[in-house]
């Protein structure tokens, strides 16, 4: 009480704000702002580097998004898995790049008009929260490389998730493309799992 | 790409960070820190109220949230939708909650060991995202004022929700209480849509 009557008495607010930015080693892996990612597979390939490079440099999980201008090939800006770094369990990979997107269009519908048509690449498919983000997002596409069950192999849990999620999506107008670049997305997992990486999960009853 | 290249000379990231913080009024509208509120119905009061000032403050739409101490009772943090405000389609008010919470206590789990058992109310059944989101938070309780039903028939979306939702939670050591004065939510609810409130919704096949 004391401590957080202080708090207030210095003009400190009772409650933080969330502050969640990119490690700086993305602009650095991303130097070309026009570089353009001609295929699905090359925007896959982007992303799971990240996912590779936030093991290596320690900044978060084995995960990589991305938002890309779908015909344009742009990216609109990354995300990375933020969970442990930031002590928020929110910060998913799919959750920091179409937050940050929708920080630089300055709406909150990547789906507005007179915008391009942006896609969500992501190298692992989305959790049951990542899944609901990507509906209100504004994304025409969702993009995936390893699967769900590869992702629980490595001891992830992806939540509950209806079982027909990519027909839920389609017919809500996000079409789904899945298993682009999957063995590579599959491996960045694995040698995250190899090498001790912390795996949390939900409470799973305990 | 020049004006890109400009931001990055004077040192500006090309990819901005996601701020998310609480209207100033929310600090006023809660002013003892040490407040116990002692019951379920307490905890939603506060909640529904918090939904109602969203509103009449033009800060969000009207819905409200908040973690609460569930032996204790004390409030750790409240969270309002900042959706439209804040140009971030994840900015649901669990959401902020959640996040809000796991910065004041610097954990990604709200769940770890020697912490309170933790506890979201929320004027509204969670959605698909928010529903994924209290699964990985930590909290052990759900206390759940208007029903999916309710916002439905306002017209907001509640998404790809799995149907055996509170189940699936319960498995996970995430109890649900639902129904808590759910009246005076759905009032609120519908307030908001008398009124006009813009409704966001996902594309729906649009």
């Amino acid at each position: 009480m004391a401590h957080r009557a202080d708090r207030r008495s210095k003009g400190v607010p009772r409650f933080p704000r969330l502050v969640l930015r990119l490690p700086d080693w993305v602009e650095t892996a991303l130097p070309d702002p026009g570089r353009v990612y001609a295929t699905a597979e090359e925007r896959m390939t982007a992303v799971i580097r990240l996912a590779q490079l936030n093991i290596e440099r320690g900044t978060g999980g084995p995960l990589g998004a991305g938002v890309f201008d779908q015909d344009a090939g742009t990216l609109l800006a990354p995300g990375v898995n933020l969970v442990v770094p930031a002590s928020c369990s929110v910060a998913h990979a799919e959750i920091v790049a179409i937050a940050i997107s929708q920080r630089m269009v300055g709406c909150f519908d990547l789906g507005g008009q007179q915008m391009p048509r942006y896609e969500l690449v992501t190298s692992t498919e989305p959790c049951a929260m990542c899944l609901g983000a990507v509906t209100w997002s504004g994304v025409r596409r969702l993009v995936c490389g390893a699967r769900d069950e590869d992702a629980r192999m490595v001891g992830f849990d992806e939540g509950p998730k209806p079982a027909g999620w990519r027909q839920a999506l389609d017919a809500r107008g996000v079409s789904v493309l899945v298993d682009v670049c999957r063995e590579q997305a599959v491996a960045v997992l694995q040698r995250y799992g190899r090498t001790g990486g912390l795996i949390y999960n939900a409470r799973q009853g305990r």
